[in-house]
């Protein structure tokens, strides 16, 4: 497969410069990058990987191009015009229109005609599939499902009842949505099951990762609104809402009925406690421990990074006992202050 | 569907106060009930809550009871008799007794006739399912397995071979029991793998959350007494034993042959390193590290809770210099007390 | 079954001691063990062990030997061995060879006469499947995937397109592998999906956990080198490489990009930040937080261990006071110089 330079230029709106006719093989990195490839620069900092790239032509912002003088694509944003690129390249997925002969389907299921279903998939009752909606092989929706126009479950993917996706909405392999949440009341030391009646309800353009849990609402819905992202192994308790355009990494663990705001960021393993509210445009980097609402946008940070074993040993006995030391340090401050009035005095 | 509010007291054994005959809809959370609804309040900080819930009835205490005149059933732990009012709103799961026509089963299985197996399960050989067992679409279940009356593996659930549950156990979705443990011998630099002889050996009345794993025994069995309730994305390890009754939240890992007393509480992401001793009623926040066991019921904790990025900054460079930090103040220490004896002898 | 201890001795390499046509009938561990069966010591601290065991032999070093008068395998070490034992102990897991009925097959695959294939496995097109490999019940295999001889898939795996994997391998229950890295450009806000164009290169020997997910490459591809152990529900993002020989405990988490040297250790629930290298022979403590580049190979530790609640509480205050507090100090230390040029003075 090779595209011509100029068809990607109108594909992700760059000003060419250079040979428009040039045929492209693929995408790679500045330093992976063969003779007949594009690549892309996103930072100064890469203007080393630019003078040594083998690539045939880049993706660049226009002060970068100075530093250039091969083919390139003008752009403002190189890594958007990148990902833009990038869906010229995609191989095809083999997906076809039309239900498998094993598939098993359930009562009272809607079925829009172009919907395309892999081998072994079973429908529960009620489910409705729209346009273009794919699913992968071994997938389970359970009954009262809903999936809008162009929706795509990956295979091995386990939708429980009354889960609902709006368009364009990417569930990846092995992810559950709308199993129960963990809800258990204490009966005189024994747990006993609280029914979980709600369901999930996603919005539009939303992508779920691999092996990632949402739990259906005890009473009401879970809630996930318009482009949020899910990274994989995520779990999203029961009642929990996500507000338009968050993104979520990998490992992520958020506790009942939290709320969080749009346009905030999640690193890596990440906690948050139930019951909170994360306001808009929040930053949370990597495994930070979240016990309290926060009402600032902002970056947030907790946990101590690593450090060489042995110091590490040290640091933590005295993080034991830090509350003796500030205790030593107010008793030195008493001493300081007789002293200074004593040496005063002298 | 609507229920009797008299039924739903003579259910959950509660004093009805105001009309028995009121029609209830649906069970609803105090601030989003609507008329016709039932609500309960748990705790009196919810009171404002109560004084403006569009709820048709309340569950609540005799003592909260006083600051409501509407319908209401009075009982001592409203929150369990919530969990009890909601089963009778469960939706009909659809499960019919009876085999699915592609159901792959083994050798020398003993099936009880009341037993529901949907689509694509796989059952190996010497499977025991008891009364009522239900298993949910795309479940494997392996050789040697025993699943005693009324238990429920949810859609696209693995069973490895060797794994025993007793009475009225929940699986969710995507969870894995009896996947063999990490355990490698170092050869030289090269891992070596342990063969993992085990199974997994489960008690009545537990319930495992979606895509958790728990491993098989590599000698002896892996153990999960009866009423343990185990949420999503939780790994337990070769060998690990846990106690009747003890829950364990989002995300947490277990580590290989470490004892979990009864009636443990262990909310998200905890981490337990292996070989340790949990003791009794012992209660573990949210990301608590345990490097040690434990012979104290009690709550404990580790990590430090988020902070303004710029002021957590600072405070790990502190952390990591604490030792240096603890030296100046023995220092000063010492200083203080010679000014002292100076300060004395002027 | 039973095995005559001498041919356990030379299975494993041993010098036996003692009765040589012993009959055992299982392996446990010296505190667990019955008469007829082997167990193992691997440390002096299990001495007391050794003098109340039942075993019928063990496997031992000579030094230990000097405490033991019964039957005994001597080897250099204990721990190989009985993994090697263990071998001989395995349960035959019933995989025949052959293809099942319900198994759907793509286009262009080359599939091995002696691999097997159980109920319900999808495979995409140009799928290879080389000698004895084995696939377990309900797994899906996409398009372009190729195993070497040996590999074993169990039940309920994913393998999306462009997945390769080296003789022998072992993937565990639930694993999904080359599932779509969380590539994500910001267009004004919203989230715009980065095709992810790369696969999963994975070696020889190398063993995947119950639901761990390995992302492919954004371009080129993830790469797991031979002989890398990875256990249950840990996250490997896209363009990761880890080395031969490295392993990796549950619940870790690696972020895009990043490179794991040879002959790393990382216990459960570490995480390690996008884009940095980690040398060889690293060993990473449980929870360890890794946010740059390890370029010496050694012990690395991050977190504070549980203390109870109450004293926690006080030293995380202090924790957020670090910074006044080292300014106290600094303030104390100046004092204490006034005071000591004054005393001097005096």
């Amino acid at each position: 497969m090779a595209i011509r330079l100029v068809e990607i230029a109108q594909h992700v709106q760059a000003t060419l410069q250079g040979d428009a006719e040039l045929q492209i093989s693929a995408i790679a990195a500045l330093s992976s990058a063969l003779a007949g490839e594009l690549s892309f620069i996103v930072e100064p900092k890469y203007l080393a990987n630019l003078k040594t790239t083998k690539a045939s032509a880049v993706i660049m912002t226009r002060e970068l191009s100075a530093h250039w003088v091969g083919n390139a694509l003008l752009v403002d944003d190189p890594y958007l015009a990148y990902a833009k690129a990038a869906e010229l390249f995609k191989k095809p997925t083999g997906i076809t229109s039309g239900i498998h002969d094993s598939v098993s389907i359930g009562a009272n299921c809607q079925i829009d005609p172009s919907a395309s279903i892999a081998a072994n998939v079973v429908l529960g009752d009620r489910v409705t599939l729209g346009k273009n909606v794919s699913i992968g092989a071994n997938t389970v929706v359970g009954n009262d499902c809903s999936l809008a126009a162009n929706c795509e479950l990956k295979a091995n993917v386990t939708l429980c009842d009354s889960v609902t996706l709006g368009k364009a909405c990417i569930v990846h392999n092995g992810a559950v949505l709308g199993c129960d949440g963990f809800g258990n009341a204490n009966d005189h030391g024994r747990w006993y099951k609280i029914p979980q009646l709600g369901g999930v309800r996603i919005g539009n353009d939303v992508e779920i990762g691999a092996n990632s849990t949402i739990d259906c609402g005890a009473l009401g819905d879970t809630i996930i609104e318009d482009g949020v992202r899910i990274d994989n192994l995520v779990q999203i308790a029961h009642n929990v809402s996500i507000g338009a355009h968050t993104a979520i990494a990998a490992c992520c663990g958020i506790s009942g009925s939290t709320k969080i705001g749009r346009h905030c960021m999640l690193a890596g393993q990440v906690g948050i406690a139930g019951h909170l509210e994360i306001c808009d445009k929040v930053i949370l980097t990597g495994k930070a421990m979240v016990t309290r609402s926060i009402t600032k946008p902002g970056i947030y940070s907790s946990g101590t990074g690593i450090m060489d074993n042995t110091a590490w040993r040290k640091s933590i006995v005295h993080f034991r006992n830090l509350d003796k030391l500030v205790k030593k340090i107010k008793q030195l401050q008493k001493n300081s202050e007789v002293n200074d009035e004593l040496a005063i005095r002298c």
